[in-house]
């Protein structure tokens, strides 16, 4: 039972992916989220390159995480000027980590025509900045960038930019397939020879240029690395890093290392959908192990051979890494998953009531046309104590009207008018706002506020919107996500409809009705 | 220069996919693309199991294809029923192909649980199918489905199928890794194995269940293997195929095989995306080789590296496959991208214009408020042209109203009322629609179409939301992404605000200019 370490770049390499943007807010909640997996070692941003970077090193410390490093990444020192005075270097050492990457040129080519430096300082640089954060107390990792590139280019000066790290006391050296070009076999039997030559513990970097970079990965680790750096979904700049998400269950259910806690795989599936919903992200549906149809099973031959036999179809039971079958006929996993979540709720609900059936129905029409409560389970709540004849009805609406009117060059003005019922009690009134949504937010606000003064403590904290079918551009079905908090909770809701304003106020109203009946109890952080 | 015969399945197992559904049509038009680009086989489809894949057999004879033989799949003869009595049989016979390939047992457990039938029945259905299409002059593949499942099972056993099919004169013995959970180091040794045990030449078939098909097909190339099937872009049920697009550079560049002729290899991009387009999947950017990002270099560090020398960032030379270098405008960017961008899009630009310096400013100061240029190059070379004083002003807003109205049950009505000045002219019209947007769309559609009858050949293919400062709630600013596309050529424009309305209006007025200035030229396929 050997250990791989799992070091995650999704905050640094991950964003150098096309359309992939991550506010400092996003990063904090996705380390939070590989935190709790049990990733080793979480790489945060690059210090020394920009201020948001540095922000979320601070911001982190609050988070008082677990189980993961974080590590700030870096460049050796520049040429012709010494480590202590290298700002690049200073500002690792001010971020406050205690582990940190930091990658040089192994590739001699590279330090010739890139570095424009001579082979001999590129091995001084190298060894100075190991030096010099291992005497400030870090754990510190050598990237060697371009190493497989380099090595077979010229051997023996790659190899030697490894000693003078290792000579430097680095704890780790990581060999990067920078470009992504590499195929397992050339790349695993250069890991084997570099594995005879050095006592460094091994760490290996891969990017998927060539569809391989899982594949580079396991042949590394079969070669003798022991750490493996890659991204949650395997983004990451032009066709991604190597990707964690796969490369886990792959090494851990199938090759017998251990990556992470047994029992943490159950979440893989939920943090890839997680991940991709902070960066905004549609979840491929053919993504291996956590996709949507990664375990679904289309016409009958397969699907009677599955019910029968699941090893015909499947390489691995869905539910060891939180994945669910789906199958055409007879989904019999509905009733199982919704007293699970019932019981979470603590909401009575016995298998032999006959809500179960009908809440089942509604749960899958629901999510066949669009829904998804697995990040909005306010919404689900309400859905479920509503089938059980449980809540209450606090308000409903009469009508809206909005009206947007724009001129040239003038600022959108918009309006939004609400007239709805409050117990029994007629309410008429209206709000401006930034937008079509805000207004209507801004107006609801407005009619609940009278009778419900504690409204006010609430607020909504983030606001998302995914286009469902984007084929069919601005006619398509979009859904509304919205979190919301009263200051010590927060919660979640959703609406979908072909049209923004609709989607936007069943995902407003589920979220005032829900603080209104259930804002006094506490409510599990979601 | 050993030679790897590729065997496509887009047809057959690719539609297996799901979202994936291909008409009689599609198929054809695929057909021909795969024997311009020089694949061995083409599997047209299960000629038993409906009449869609029988019309195709006979309308493809019409097609004249030069290269690629065209291929039925079905499965060996049912327990009981004599080869010549065997309807499936029969109507592969009748599809009138002159290569088949039938898919049998060689797991012990699943001839005894799935087919229910006794192990030595077994090896005489395949027996006695083989040799009876052999007897009927077909080239025949036998497809061991699950072999390395029933390899790790009953290694005796599944080798014996493979005997009896060796001897009843199978030209291709066909390995199938069906559930695509075996991972490369184990199929490699299993493809060794067979190999030393058999005189046929051998072909491997993989699913991407580990996120390992494009390396599991190359371990068995290694192994002996010397065909390989796959589908156009991994299409295929749960996570797909083998990709035969990474697939064979990965063979045919890197490593020294023949699989296409060398010149068609420049192809392998535009038959990448045509099959999408044909298929309606929209193409992963990510794509390993032929996808957008998959030579795109963002930042100042890597991108003037990559311009001094490209291999430090490149796998190999993007052309090769028919792709090309993207440089992405960013906040990160300086002059020479700048520079770059303009000579690409044909933009007389010199360093010494002092437009420079303010079109920097205006790209910096954009980005900042959120535009995004890397994926809306339209918006992009509009902004450019602006700014050199290039473009002409077709059509100007006078003012936009929009009503929305919502009563409690029924659906959300909603109507765009438009202003515009086209050129002298001043056209005030309105239009509905299913949402805000697209009532906005509608209506500038209706307004233009009078002057441009030619704006009717535009559609908006793809829209997408982006929250960018989510926290903010319903308040934040969003950025609208819009791609529109005249059946040949396809353009991306953004638009930023607070409010929704705002930033469609600037993402859709965009596309439409972009479209009536310089629609009639060919614009490269963004």
């Amino acid at each position: 039972m050997e250990k791989v370490y799992i070091y995650d770049t999704t905050l640094r390499d991950g964003t150098q992916g096309e359309g992939i943007s991550l506010s400092v807010d996003d990063k904090l909640k996705i380390a939070r989220l590989l935190d709790r997996f049990g990733i080793h070692y979480i790489e945060g941003g690059w210090p020394g390159s920009n201020p948001k970077d540095m922000e979320f090193f601070q911001k982190v410390k609050k988070l008082s995480l677990k189980t993961s490093k974080i590590t700030a990444f870096g460049s050796t020192r520049r040429p012709g000027v010494p480590a202590e005075k290298d700002e690049n270097l200073q500002k690792i050492l001010e971020s406050g980590v205690e582990t940190v990457a930091i990658f040089g040129k192994t590739w001699d080519f590279q330090v010739t025509h890139a570095l424009n430096t001579t082979l001999d300082n590129n091995l001084d640089m190298i060894e100075d900045s190991v030096r010099y954060l291992k005497s400030h107390g870090l754990e510190v990792m050598f990237d060697a960038e371009h190493f497989f590139d380099g090595f077979k280019s010229n051997p023996e000066y790659a190899l030697h930019a490894l000693k003078r790290a290792e000579q430097a006391g680095a704890d780790w050296i990581v060999l990067c397939d920078t470009n992504g070009g590499t195929l397992p076999d050339e790349l695993a039997a250069i890991v084997k020879t570099v594995k005879e030559k050095l006592q460094t513990p091994i760490g290996v970097h891969c990017h998927n240029d060539s569809e391989c970079a899982v594949a580079n990965s396991l042949a590394a680790v079969r070669a003798g690395a022991t750490q493996v750096q890659g991204t949650i979904n395997g983004y990451g700049e032009r066709c991604g890093n190597t990707n964690l998400i796969s490369l886990i269950p792959n090494l851990q259910i199938k090759q017998g290392y251990v990556c992470v806690p047994e029992e943490k795989l159950r979440l893989l599936t939920s943090l890839s959908r997680q991940v991709h919903e902070i960066a905004n992200v549609s979840p491929p549906n053919n993504q291996p192990f956590v996709g949507l149809s990664a375990f679904a099973h289309k016409g009958g031959m397969h699907v009677s051979a599955v019910l029968k036999s699941p090893e015909t179809y499947e390489h691995l039971p869905p539910d060891q890494v939180g994945n669910a079958r789906r199958v055409l006929v007879s989904e019999l996993s509905g009733q199982s998953n919704l007293l699970y979540k019932a019981r979470e709720l603590n909401i009575e609900l016995d298998k032999s009531n006959p809500a179960c059936k009908s809440l089942i129905q509604k749960i899958k029409q629901m999510e066949h046309e669009g829904y998804q409560y697995e990040g909005a389970e306010a919404s689900f709540e309400l859905m479920l104590r509503q089938g059980l004849g449980e809540t209450e009805e606090v308000f409903s609406l009469e009508s809206i009207q909005i009206l947007v009117e724009k001129t040239a060059d003038a600022p959108v003005k918009m309006v939004a008018v609400i007239k709805m019922r409050v117990y029994d009690e007629v309410v008429h009134t209206a709000a401006e706002g930034n937008g079509p949504v805000h207004a209507l937010d801004n107006a609801l606000r407005k009619a609940l506020s009278s009778f419900f003064p504690e409204i006010r403590k609430m607020q909504l904290t983030d606001y998302k919107v995914r286009v469902l079918n984007g084929e069919e551009a601005t006619a398509a079905k979009v859904r509304v996500w919205i979190e919301s908090s009263d200051g010590k909770n927060r919660w979640s809701t959703v609406g979908v409809s072909a049209n923004i304003i609709e989607a936007s106020w069943q995902a407003l109203s589920d979220s005032m009705r829900y603080f209104l009946l259930y804002g006094k109890e506490p409510v599990a952080m979601k």
